[in-house]
């Protein structure tokens, strides 16, 4: 019998990533019937029938086989330091399911919108924790020195708050806002448009291998993949789905930044922009979006964490509950370090409050998977704890 | 019997400025049964009665001091080369009616929020023809050199399409607009917070005598009153009031500007802003403003047209229809010079329209308004045309 695991890892080697028809079709039947249809050719269009084929001879379509295929991707995962995940893992995001939501758009931005089926993940951290608590900083590769001021101060910003800062890797605003959540010893996700294995753009290999280090490198495309135009669409959904909220901060009229934060609106999280001189070129993809409804313009961090909600957990059908915290709890919750384990006086100390009162609701904050206990006290759900996951 | 404008002449005299309990009493009863009211101190407050008798002795108050009172406000017009004119002159500009009706608001930004009762003009233009296609920019004092240059564009580009130009005659963006308003050879207004005569702030003396000489300076207050605090507010409301829209270039988070963009909300008049870099402190209170419902980001003139309709015209009650013209009536439109009386044929090939067209449509634009026809052709009629007036 072919686990959801094994299903999903096969299914995804057989179609394009976000293929909506493949998609759809796991959503009704499972995946591991979905399976079955796709190698079989039961119900579905000639074009999958045709991307199936391509991919797997008719003779292949065995137990066995799917089973080789599976066990070559984890084996080649492994070989690169890196681990797949799939919707049937517990560290699997639950936000992006959302994706499977967005297709009814009239003018779709991109065809193959449907949530991945698995995520090539390299890094020292759990992505569903991770994202609990994240936003997505997103702009200009040609970055103007304003852009660059300004993503660093918001990136570091929301790293030390707490938020993990999620973006594309790319040169200018992407890359100023890695390294300025690293600089804040906060987590940071790159979200590839190639195999994890490569590093694109060649100029920030250093930082992509940090990033591997010490936060984590997420991509749906087999390693060795180069990028292409439609993989860049195609990861800007992810970016989306992923996080709170998104924030451009610069962008030319023509950028695709603006591609992410169309995707952001369409997923009903958070559109963030930030504004720049009317005379800038790098701000008039800003400007235009500022024009659309359903656009937030923002200029402090303060502005940012009011869009994007104090705290909030994904819910399991992946729609972000608003459950704010009374004022002493978040309060509390403010207090503990991201990736340290404090003591409870420490954070009642730093919190203002008294040890009782930090005492009674540490547990709580931690039944609710907004901090962990440990040996040495309390840290944040969203800093770096350590991977495990089951089923593989 | 007492004349309408007399009496507006005289409720002016007695009471401050946009006095509401003055206003509303006004519309209940007209203007003349309104002063016999006030002079008698029949069902007035106490507040109002003592603003009366600050200013009129009881034996005063006989239908031959009230003319007398009149007469010497004309004749101080008249030695100062302006005039006056109350809302039953015809060339009272209908759109300051609805200030009338933004007394409800829960926070008013000023109370003395009513219509004026008269207005002081000094210059060569008709008030309401002149602000039938106006547009308030308005503007931090300490403008930046950005907030100059910007100033500059949006305010010569405007007046270059036949928009007037409205804002308040103080140092900054006040200035430069009314200066680049005049280098289009374009109209502007300069609504003061002081007497006519008084030339404030005085490095602008040069700029608003020749406001005086080629625009309008129009003010509520009687000549050699000095500027106050709450003078300035009451000015604002007649700027977003008497024009189409208002535009806030630059402003720190206490700048004035801000108060006259409220009114412009309140008055369902275009409320327009412009951005700048978040590291700005002259574009704080521009980019808090932004972020407000109902406050559209520009960056063109184009952008401040699209809001503040191709052609519209203030209708008897003060409410701007948005009496779309269709797009070859428009395109004529455009193309008949602010100024200068053009013939129909210089029109047509400006447009880029047969001549038939084009002598077809001019008249239709004259018979609603929006061109004069004349000896020469035609011209906007938002142009500069003798002052003609009936009542005085």
């Amino acid at each position: 019998m072919t686990t959801d695991r094994t299903a999903y890892l096969v299914l995804a080697s057989l179609a394009t990533p976000g293929n909506r028809e493949l998609g759809s079709l796991i959503r009704r039947t499972g995946p591991a019937q979905a399976l079955d249809h796709v190698l079989h050719g039961a119900g579905i269009s000639q074009q999958l029938t045709a991307a199936v084929d391509a991919s797997l001879k008719p003779n292949d379509r065995t137990p066995t086989v799917v089973d080789h295929i599976a066990d070559d991707m984890l084996r080649r995962a492994d070989r690169l330091g890196a681990r797949i995940i799939t919707p049937a893992d517990d560290e699997w995001p639950p936000a992006l399911a959302d994706l499977a939501n967005i297709n009814h758009d009239p003018n779709p931005v991109h065809r193959d919108t449907d949530p991945p089926l698995c995520l090539w993940l390299r890094g020292p951290l759990r992505l569903d924790q991770t994202l609990q608590r994240s936003v997505s900083v997103v702009g200009a590769r040609a970055a103007t020195e304003y852009g660059a001021y300004v993503t660093s101060e918001f990136a570091y910003g929301l790293a030390e708050r707490g938020w993990t800062v999620v973006s594309g890797g790319a040169l200018g605003v992407d890359v100023t806002s890695h390294r300025s959540a690293l600089a804040a010893a906060g987590a940071t996700i790159a979200v590839l448009a190639c195999g994890v294995d490569r590093a694109y753009p060649a100029a920030n290999a250093a930082i992509l291998q940090q990033i591997g280090d010490e936060g984590l490198l997420v991509t749906e495309w087999t390693p060795s993949t180069q990028p292409q135009k439609a993989q860049f669409l195609a990861r800007n959904r992810i970016i989306a789905a992923a996080t709170r909220g998104t924030i451009m901060v610069e962008a030319g009229s023509r950028s695709g930044a603006r591609n992410t934060l169309a995707y952001a609106r369409l997923l009903q999280r958070a559109a963030m922009v930030v504004p720049g001189p009317i005379t800038s070129a790098m701000s008039v993809g800003c400007h235009i979006e500022l024009r659309q409804p359903d656009t937030v313009l923002v200029t402090r961090v303060e502005e940012i964490i009011e869009e994007i909600g104090s705290v909030a957990q994904p819910s399991p059908t992946g729609h972000h509950h608003d459950e704010v915290l009374d004022a002493l709890q978040a309060r509390i919750l403010d207090a503990v370090q991201p990736h340290r384990a404090t003591r409870a006086e420490q954070i009642a100390a730093t919190a203002g409050v008294s040890d009782r009162d930090a005492k009674r609701t540490l547990p709580l904050l931690a039944e609710l998977g907004l901090v962990v206990a440990g040996p040495n006290g309390y840290r944040r759900a969203g800093g770096p704890p350590a991977v495990h996951r089951e089923g593989d």
